[in-house]
């Protein structure tokens, strides 16, 4: 089989097989596309030259690089069905991050297999190439494979990196602490800025700029030369004001502020560990 | 006195008090300063045409706002020192967030007290101005002494927002989540990265492009529609992957990832209880 220009099967076309599909094809490279429904993945692909495959069959004879972008529950029955359709000679790749090459069970001596994980959040179906530009791709495959796919991540503008399979649930937690992180931080503060009457029309404007604040002390200091405030500062009366006024209006955020508070001041110290009350 | 076109007193010249300074004297206002050790005052102000007092007495004199740019603990003791002199007639403010102009006790009555707290992350002494351009500043002021704050903050090309003295601490409270909290995730990220063997040199670029993305994304979406991943997902196998190896390798992080995740699936399902088994 030949992997020096593949032709690349996409086998779920949600919100990671459009990013892919979408952006190998925009970079002139055959893309054909899976999918359960078939007439909304005609609506998804809309008028991208992304071939549309109606079984997975068909799927095996047209292509030699195939990525499952599917949900974690979902590989394991779609591994079945390959496997019954004798799948051979192709590199087989799934973008879950937390899971290795095993999902792939007996389709691992007939097929070369990997792991393809872009470090990317996505929220929705990408109609437009260029999303996964700049990002990093976790990559685990063998010496044997790895230059095709770092090939294939080079045509995304992307840099390919070499994992291995025993560090993924380790890599992986690290993008949803980021990810979800964030995200809940950002909500919290919103939801705290609310409730003490700022001006609602000012909060997410408020609220992003001074997390790019931060990110950029980060980019120039690094993230513990970064850290200001009252955490830094260990100023325990701040503190105790914080804990009071959380437990009191918003007491399902308590656990966060004194994970965090107790994660960035790393202290055996009793003063902090008696306010921060963390069993 | 005169609050038109105010001199303006700055008690403290650390990292507030510096951004504050240089900006308003940038701005063609006559800015002088008192700070405890005046031999690293004049490095600190260098070239700027900030003037030096040497006393609180002497600033007293000069200035008719005056800016307590000190930490919580010590505001105290200046405030004592300033009614030792009979100050009087003169807008007096502090700029610690947390704290309310309660601290100003019997001066209250003398002078006009205020909150002046930039919502602004400061890692360290500022020497150019522009660094609270586009900053909103936090005020807890009356209605007569509001709109001279007021004034002075769009100076600083920032924006006032009146905010009422008992929203204080959830107030502030909000940006200390968020500055220890982006640095917390960001720290802990690069952790787990480095444990689970990505270079090294692609790890602060991988992490703070991942943030962006998110913060676009948040910027696009709102907070809760942003989010994805196995959190969103409630995908228990991976987010029990995730568990298994903070546990191993960096149990002083587990309380944040439950904390982090339980407030993000904000749920009763016991399923997810079970899992996140926090107390």
């Amino acid at each position: 089989m030949n992997f020096t220009d593949p032709k690349i099967g996409i086998i779920g076309y949600g919100k990671v097989g459009s990013a892919l599909g979408t952006s190998w094809s925009s970079a002139g490279i055959e893309v054909w596309a899976l999918d359960k429904d078939i007439l909304k993945l005609k609506q998804k692909i809309d008028n991208r030259p992304i071939g549309i495959c109606s079984s997975a069959e068909e799927l095996l004879d047209l292509c030699s690089v195939i990525f499952l972008c599917l949900r974690e529950e979902d590989l394991s029955a779609q591994v079945d069905t390959l496997e019954k359709l004798n799948a051979h000679n192709i590199i087989l790749a799934h973008t879950a991050g937390s899971l290795s090459t095993d999902i792939f069970s007996s389709l691992k001596t007939s097929c070369q297999t990997a792991v393809f994980h872009p470090y990317r959040s996505f929220t929705g179906l990408t109609t437009e190439p260029g999303i996964l530009e700049n990002s990093f791709i976790g990559i685990v495959a063998d010496s044997k494979i790895f230059p095709v796919l770092a090939e294939l991540v080079k045509k995304l503008k992307a840099t390919p990196v070499k994992l291995d399979a025993s560090n993924l649930p380790l890599y992986h937690a690290s993008a949803t602490i980021l990810a979800g992180g964030t995200v809940c931080l950002i909500d919290s503060a919103e939801k705290f800025l609310k409730e003490a009457g700022f001006p609602e029309q000012y909060i997410p404007e408020l609220v992003t700029s001074f997390v790019l604040q931060i990110i950029e002390n980060i980019e120039k200091q690094g993230a513990r030369e970064a850290l200001s405030g009252p955490w830094k500062r260990r100023a325990i009366q701040v503190i105790q004001k914080h804990i009071d006024v959380i437990n009191e209006k918003f007491p399902q955020t308590i656990n966060l502020y004194l994970s965090l508070a107790q994660q960035v001041m790393d202290t055996e110290d009793e003063d902090f560990t008696d306010i921060l009350d963390i069993p």
